[in-house]
Parts: structure tokens; sequence; C-alpha cells
């Protein structure tokens, strides 16, 4: 039985071919970001590949930087859940972080072209280095947050700072994907593996 | 007294003045990666700046990325060398691992814009990561044997393998430099001290 159709002007609907249409252009972006580099494609490139009008993309984005702050918005919002989630106190602080790690690079370890093309716009193109920069400070308060947590909770060591242990996550994780990154090989969730185990070494309360 | 000016034909002075012309540009190069990005500095303004004739360049370096690759030659220099001191025994490897991380971020580390410049280069331009993919891989071989002649002295713990302790050591090194790139102020050495700290805190004997 053909689905009968949503009537065009019903807002539900407006909006849902909305969010489609911007998932289209982001998901669009990113794939030509891995295939030719953040620098060298253009939205006009993004609107052909992603089939609707070339004015299309700036009813989404002001600009193609914007591409990449929608992903740090994603990426907060990962660690903000995972705050949520040691608040509720169910999961131990050890897999929700590991939970964590995963989800985090699960856009940017795609492939190390799309690692490099995403990395290298974060150090080098200005905009997107604020954002992101203040992105890092913002996941830090969270981490922060979550490491107090286990420190309530006898999970995390209580002789460290929290602050300090939130870099100790940021530092291994960016760590890894930038030498990843570089790599032409490598898996990198075996690789975060190894960081995570580390970061467990300085973190846990367990005596080794 | 004025100096006596060596005989302008003297093979000594000849290669002195290569090396210094070479060094020249290498610091006139670094400079503009400064200032402008890698990327956006040519060879062209490279000689100019550095008040040598256009040519000149390509004497000493066949490409632009040739300057990265001179720079990573000399960042594993640092590395074979402090593997030279850990075999002649007479410094703790604390004290030589604290000296070569400061000394291994002595020219990315002269400000955020450089390492900015650099680190994007390191990930995009393909020549200068193909070098620089090497150079970490040969990094972690030294930093391997100089972990495995700390755990035969008893200053690096020996239940781990000293292979995994060298990609600890250049994942919080690396990482602590990326998210200090993308700041727009902090100090990178202090930094340094807590990442050195974590790494010791994983490769240590002492327990805590």
């Amino acid at each position: 039985v053909p689905k009968k159709p949503a009537k065009p002007t019903a807002p539900g609907r407006r909006e849902r071919r909305r969010v489609e249409t911007r998932e289209k252009l982001y998901r669009t972006a990113m794939d030509l970001f891995a295939a030719h580099g953040f620098f060298q494609t253009t939205t006009e490139e993004i609107t052909e590949a992603a089939d609707v009008g070339q004015g299309t993309f700036f009813n989404y984005f002001p600009t193609k930087s914007h591409v990449l702050i929608l992903l740090s918005e994603r990426q907060i919002e990962k660690v903000r859940a995972a705050l949520e989630q040691a608040e509720t106190g169910s999961v131990p602080i050890h897999d929700l972080i590991r939970k964590l790690v995963h989800n985090l690079v699960m856009e940017l370890g795609r492939s190390q072209p799309l690692a490099r093309s995403l990395l290298a716009a974060f150090v080098i193109q200005d905009d997107v280095r604020e954002v992101m920069s203040a992105t890092l400070a913002r996941g830090r308060e969270y981490l922060t947050r979550i490491c107090q947590i286990g420190q309530e909770r006898r999970e995390v060591r209580r002789d460290h700072k929290a602050t300090d242990l939130a870099m100790t996550f940021q530092r291994s994780v960016l760590g890894t994907l930038l030498i990843w990154a570089m790599q032409s090989k490598g898996d990198l969730h075996v690789w975060l593996e190894k960081a995570l185990a580390d970061f467990w070494t300085v973190a846990g309360v367990k005596s080794r």
C-alpha cells in the first residue's frame, strides 16, 4: 500500500524535511572533506553532490566552517549526555568513559583522510579553531564533573584534581587521533583501548 | 684588531657559508610559516625575506616541504641523542625524558601560530605527512629502547611493554601540543610537565 503523502504545508513535515536536508548537506560535506580535504571543497560542490540548489547551503550553514561548528555541537552533546548518565548513577564511570571515547571518534575516525582534513581545519581555520577550542574547554568542564562524580563514588582516585584528569583524558584521545590520522593504516578503536588503559592507570583507584 | 678574512676559495669557508645560508633559509621559512601559515608562504617570499637570490632556495631544499623534512631530521636526532645518553647510563631516565620533551617542542612550541601551521602541514601535506609518520615510527623505536634500558635499570616498570610506553609518550606529547596549539594562551612547558607526571604514573616503578 503506498504511503499517503503528508500535506505539503503541514508544519511537522516541513520541519522534518528541513532536518533531512541539513543532515544530507552535513553528510555530503563530510564525505567531500574526506575525499578532497576541507579547504579544497567548495559549497557549490557540496550542494551539487547533495543534489540541492546552490543557494540552499546558506539556508542551513552561514559558511562552510559552520559544518564543523555543527560537528562541535554534536561532540559536546555526547559529553553532556555522558555527564547526565553519570549523574543518574546507574552506569560505572569506567564503562561510561569507554563508551564516550568510541562515540566521540565515530565521525572524526571514519577514515584517516577525514580525520586529517578535520584536524587541519581545527588548527588553521581560525573561525573553526576558536569554536573547537571553546568546545574542548566546555568538554573539560563536563569531564571534570564526571570525574568528580567518579571520585564521590570511589571509582576515580581522589588525590588528583578532577580538572587535571579531564585534561589527561583529552590529551590521550586527541594524541591518539593525531598519530592515527598521520598513518595509512591501523584500527583507531584498538589504539583508543590502549589510551583508555593508560587513562585508568592515571585516574583509577585500584593500586597496581 | 680587525680579523683577517679567510680566503674566499677556502673549502672550510665555503662549507660554513653553505651551512649558514641553509640555516638562514630554514629560520626565515619558520618565521613566515608562523606569521602567514605553511600553505600561504611561497619560496619566493622565503628567499626575499632571507635576502638571497630566488633560485638559491632550491640549492638547499628541493621543495618547501623539505624545510619540514629537515625539521623532522632534527627532531629524530634529539631522540637519538637521548638514546645515546641512556646507553651511557650516567643520567636517570626520568631526567633524560624530561629534557627530551622540552627539547622536542623547542621549535614547534615557539608560538601557537607556528605550532598550528606545522601541525596542519604534518596532517594534510602528503609528502610531509609521510616523512613525519615515518619519523614518529623511528622515534618510537628509539623511545622503546630508552624504556627498555629504564626497565633493565629498574627505573621503568617491567610489567608494561616498552613499545606501549613509547606510544604513551608520543600520545601525551602530541596531544598536549595539539590542545595547546588551538588555544590563544597557555605555557606549553607547564602543560608538558603535567603530561610528564601522567607519563610517569603509567611508566614509573614506584607504587602510588
